[in-house]
């Protein structure tokens, strides 16, 4: 385990509470306090302020990367020295750039490289996406994905050198993924639309930022991040399709709702902000942000010598997709997204937006009125008129 | 009344359902069908399809434009020519071109006019903003609304001259005057983003938008609207400030849920899209839509002599907002808003976003992290160096 | 109006509210200084300490008693001497005997006598009703309402001479009228079983009730009573039926939520807690209790000389069922409902448990198991045997 | 693992799904084609329709009880003729006098036993009674669980022989374990008041049923149980404190909202009743369930041979109450918890209800009024009179 930070005690829990036979073997992190603290929480065997020797520590068989984001190629370049499995967690890197080198080094050197974007794997999330796959909203049109909360934990995301960006490299990395997940990760993302803006927070980079990404296909995804949100943790995706509506709520608003004085106070949840009036913690949240699920998976394929569903390859994709958001916040303009590899379809199209209700209309809506009448709106395909058939 | 149609019968059931003493003692339609139909169903003694014999009856004190978006024009000038008190439907018009012209002529002749925009009326809108005034979520970050729906009633909707838009004008009316009132109707808009694209419907207009729209202050409208949107009618509006936050459903979710095998065949609610399962009606329709509060309010002001929430020149705004977001969803730039007359505050600033913490020190962030420490995170005002101290 | 405590100032707010001709024309209270008040707020010309010359004053239409319970029929007698239409608060009375009395004095005086249950006039109810009235559920089995809140606003209530019981007495009449609307008015309730402590409150009076209502046809009524809940006024209702379910929150979870640190403190809403954290306003807080429409199907009936919806009757009915609670909270025992005067139905008998499937089988259930097959569970008309039949 | 119907399934999934190492090695089945089924779907290796060949088998170490009520108690005594390890679906048994004979015969065996009440192993249960247990909520005074839903899966439910009752025993027993745990399993319960009918179903037991059961602290727990419901599974707990307030959606509402015109059409959820519309799916069933959190305790307490949280007294103690209800719903009484063996506190006595004010005063209650005031309530130790005090 590189880093003893908060993502790394997480991870830490994750791991250790799930799967009996997987354990953190040696834990390295920049401050021996902090190497001293874990090893003690979680009886880890081997400590080091060295990332070098943890890393080719004979034990390890996988290196999960929990630093900040400017020691990640570091940290994988001595992975593929080593030639050890590494699973890096979001954003893969700072830039395309750089999570280029790091996924051309990974693949180079043949080892296994898992990108560890939790929010895909979610419980909630897999539900979801299989009924995406399996048709129930038809063609997707718009996928939005929402993390808010009141700001990070630890000091290095506020510097903007360590960390490489604001809410918008921490919170986009996830919502970008998840939108991508639903439109079809095959499907190239083009553009870029992005405002950003300092609103609240004394720093330099961007504590608030809306984007939108368009696909070849015509979808598009939108993220909503800040830094600025009072009231806890605000995770939230939408997805609307030809044939329906998904609404995901992973974590304010997940069924469990307690009103309470203030006595017993205890950590209610991630980035909760009160302790008293009502509180909305979440059954297992471990579990709800997709620990679970990613870890498993992750070491099912290392150990079945496939791909997880999660690659460097998406991480670079996410990275580019975010360097398009950085580039528009300031440029105002649309910004194409730049892939020098792209994996997915080629040549895809916009979908057709012309839905046949017989040989020489379209159908533009049916529906039932308050005074209850049926009404069928269509155009003549010739003459491209509208018009409304009324039935009482 | 001017219209017998989808919009025309909501605001009669308003009109005669709320104040006792108000009646529709006219109707204007454009087919004799229509006038006929609404002078049975409502008992209205006078109807015709001369616009002006009805503009002119000497038993209309006030005349209610209820018609589609390219009628609204000729028919507040009738009034002007006849000094009848007006209140428009919304959009106030196509362009804010002709919203000026409208507006001028009101002025010019002296009447009252008022704007029906009655989604600043609902009692849910109401209570928020009191509380957005009284400083409850401190200074405004973003204001976003929703209103996305399967598309709309009448046929004309769908035909781009005599609508003059898609979705936006449509809908995105509501969400900027909504926006718009939680930042303060005395800050001036800036400049819009916008993306529209006709995703779904076979119609030259748009069926689904997104756009943001910066103010003066550096606060963020945003609205989404779409006629795609499958599940009912979406009307939400979610607001951040510096010390809270808000979010209002108005419609889908109000704390009223159904279910049923389809026994009992009625019409539910707007725009619902089926009549068994899970239904989610509101408890009254009218109501929670603003019909009452703000027709209420209109009339008092007239009686009162003075002027409305709601007039012309919000109206117009709001149509030059509009007119930005349709040239930026063409040039895919930030484009400015453009406002000849401009009656709020001018020489605002951006809201600063240094928070104090001492003397030596701005205030990042404190929190209570889930193994139960308490973190501050400052900045040095002097060497911007930013550290966190952790108290456990 | 007879009372200026809190349900006066309520009633008096939604009169002047509402409907624009209506007005209190003369205020009694017991308190010199509480008329004062009143006189001054509301601009009410005549105030007095006397209850008869309040009520007998020539300006005075209709009376509308909001004193504590043990004055109604003191008020209600004095209606009847001086031929005065009355709207009484609930409960009607203390007991069934007492509500009895006033009846029979309304009756046979020939005054307009109505009944301010104001929960059965809500707008949601109003549309729940509807759909069970249309069929939408079926045939119902089981309706619960649930009113709980910290506790009552006034002293008297808390005295159990002037009050006449606890929560059972405060809340359950309500509960016990919206059920019964549900169930139908015109089934007659059978017998009643309860359980009541006071748990927490200082008093001699119950402060935690729960009830079954067994009526004739086999519908079971529920109430859940309480002045010791944490966290607001939770008002909510469900009812089954063999084809649907409703569940209505009328409000602790409307769709209005808001989150603030707490600066600008005022009154969010009847029986909150807080003034910071999480906060689950309504928007218009008189128009989701039914204060508005209560008043205004009143004031129609009177107009137009029929009966309200609500009536002295349903009073009676209503203290007769809490009659039985109370019985039956000390005998330990289901008790008989006793009702000297039953105007609904009789020779009501149980409705039948067995769908038909076809000529040799009763249907027990159908559905779909989580491995893809569904299943159709069967009984045998002939021999009782139960069995199932699986497609895959 | 003994029964391979819809129950077994669940287990099976829960075990092969979660920790790594659990597999089931033998199934037994009254029917060869369902172990048959079984074994190819699980990869079992071992199948047989003999209990005891499959309990007797040397690769088994534990014996997961997935068989009707009425064989529970025979798989029990073979476990201890074989001193296997045994775990037991919910009931335990189908009487307490059964359940009795069952927890004898273990404990003579000394054989580990666990009772799979797989409700109080929900991750929002865990989380929020450690709330309560930290004393978030105070002292409890009511503690209410409702699982209502269309009917159960197998047929030998509808089976009174074989299920020994109807959803009292299939439902009730969830509901009673956790209303017990919330109130604090060492508290006994003293009496139970049942209503119980069979309003739909063409079966002989009750297919709905209300009870509230006293313990000797004068808390209340309360069950709601049906397999009338429609709309799907309410899992639904609520606890009321005297510092504060619990609600818990397990199932219909937990986050995660769907609307789907009805394309793709697959499993939903466990007992969900539609495939279009709206729905409401549960991110991972089996963990929103218990099923994880339920077997990885079991386990590790059999490995570290310590009890678990739920053992076979527990599974006694809820036949006893269930007992209880029983005979209430003949009876129309309360009638009194039968526990021949006690392992509680003894000599438990009602929480005061009397609140210290100051020393002439307890405190009624303490409030803002919705015209701005707040009044303090309190009772005179001495006279017993309450009065208010109201500050401007």
């Amino acid at each position: 385990m590189l880093g003893g930070g908060f993502i790394g005690r997480f991870y830490a829990d994750a791991l250790h509470g799930h799967r009996s036979k997987d354990r953190v073997v040696s834990i390295y992190s920049r401050r021996q306090e902090s190497v001293d603290r874990f090893m003690k929480d979680y009886g880890t065997p081997h400590g080091t302020i060295s990332m070098e020797e943890s890393i080719a520590h004979p034990d390890v068989d996988v290196v999960c990367i929990a630093l900040p984001n400017n020691l990640h190629e570091q940290a994988v370049q001595l992975c593929c020295k080593h030639k050890k499995a590494v699973i890096c967690t979001k954003p893969l890197a700072r830039t395309a750039e750089e999570a280029k080198r790091m996924l051309d080094a990974v693949e180079k050197a043949g080892i296994f490289a898992g990108y560890l974007e939790d929010l895909v794997y979610t419980p909630k999330f897999i539900k979801a996406w299989e009924s995406v796959k399996n048709g129930a909203l038809g063609r997707i049109l718009w996928a939005k994905s929402r993390e808010t909360h009141p700001g990070p934990h630890s000091e290095w995301f506020w510097n903007l050198e360590e960390a490489g960006g604001g809410c918008i490299l921490d919170l986009g990395c996830h919502c970008v993924e998840i939108a991508r997940t639903y439109i079809g990760k095959d499907i190239r993302p083009v553009e870029v639309m992005c405002w950003a803006d300092t609103q609240v927070k004394p720093i330099d980079a961007e504590d608030h930022a809306i984007a939108l990404v368009k696909y070849e296909n015509g979808a598009i995804g939108q993220f909503e991040v800040s830094w600025t949100f009072r009231g806890g943790m605000d995770l939230r995706d939408e997805v609307m399709g030809t044939e329906g509506t998904i609404w995901v709520n992973s974590f304010l608003r997940t069924g469990f709702e307690m009103f309470t004085t203030g006595k017993g106070n205890n950590y209610v949840a991630e980035k909760a902000e009160s302790n008293s009036g009502w509180l909305f913690p979440v059954g297992d949240e471990i579990n709800e942000l997709g620990y679970y699920h990613m870890f498993t998976e992750m070491f099912r394929c290392m150990e079945n010598g496939t791909q997880p569903r999660e690659t460097f390859y998406d991480g670079y994709v996410v990275n580019a997709i975010l360097d398009a958001a950085y580039k528009s916040a300031k440029s105002k303009q649309w910004e194409p997204v730049k892939l020098d590899v792209w994996r997915g379809k080629t040549g895809v199209t916009k979908d057709s937006h012309l839905v046949e209700y017989d040989a020489d209309h379209y159908l533009v809506k049916e529906e039932m009125t308050h005074y209850g009448a049926r009404k069928i709106i269509l155009k003549d395909k010739k003459t491209g008129k509208i018009f409304e058939r009324v039935e009482h």
